[in-house]
């Protein structure tokens, strides 16, 4: 059943740029996809997890330009799951160091880490605050710009 | 890239009937799949897996009925990230007490039952030795038949 819901290549990914790369709209997640995401297939996915109670939808549902997605408790759960996948291919595939970096430093952390960048999500996705300036997922993105301006 | 290998529905599906049903041959699993699968799935998916070296095949390969697949390391490394999506699914999505409790159990038995498991699995299927009577597979296969045979 988990597979049903998480199982297709497109969701995780999805997920993963709402969770790490803080990108809230339509527009952002289709020009910030590293993978280069196609813009019905964004829809769609955006679509189906809202549907099972992944994705929550704010904003005015008649523009889809200004929809606000945010993530639901259900998945701010998903972080440790995340945190394994990531630590699983950073050891197991070919990866690049930009890629890998904040998957290693979360699987480090380990719960303790997890623990405090799932309330941090929380703040800001189910209670509409800001991202602090000194939090993890700050840590987690300097860490990330760190390396991929060492490889330029 | 961990979403590239992992992500379709079927993959993880019979990994996880390797991991925790103990079938290693194509009509074992073809045979025991809770969900059905079809004889081709099975087929592409056992043999991208061993592609991508998540699986090792032995014996006479002119005869598919003959293969015996085993987990290699690297998916022998996925039984956390099993763990936490089955946690996860079994406390976020509709499911039933017999498929559940596997998943229960090895959520609650944290990294130390993981890491018993794991090394379970290296005997089996790294080094051909058999299953323990009293290891962690057993009392998994235990507990889901205690509920399966309360449900009839």
């Amino acid at each position: 059943m988990t597979v049903e819901v998480l199982g297709d290549r497109w969701s995780l990914v999805v997920l993963r740029d709402i969770t790490f790369g803080g990108h809230r709209r339509f527009r952002e997640l289709l020009r910030h996809s590293a993978e280069g995401i196609a813009s019905n297939v964004l829809a769609d996915r955006l679509k189906r997890m809202s549907a099972v109670g992944l994705l929550s939808r704010h904003g005015d549902p008649g523009h889809r330009q200004r929809v606000d997605y945010r993530l639901t408790e259900a998945a701010i759960q998903l972080v440790p799951v995340m945190a394994h996948l990531g630590a699983w291919g950073s050891r197991w595939l070919p990866t690049s160091a930009e890629l890998a970096i904040r998957a290693e430093l979360l699987a480090d952390g380990g719960p303790e880490l997890w623990s405090r960048f799932m309330d941090e999500l929380r703040d800001v996705h189910l209670r509409g605050g800001d991202s602090p300036d000194d939090g993890v997922l700050a840590e987690l993105t300097a860490a990330h710009e760190r390396v991929a301006s060492a490889r330029r």
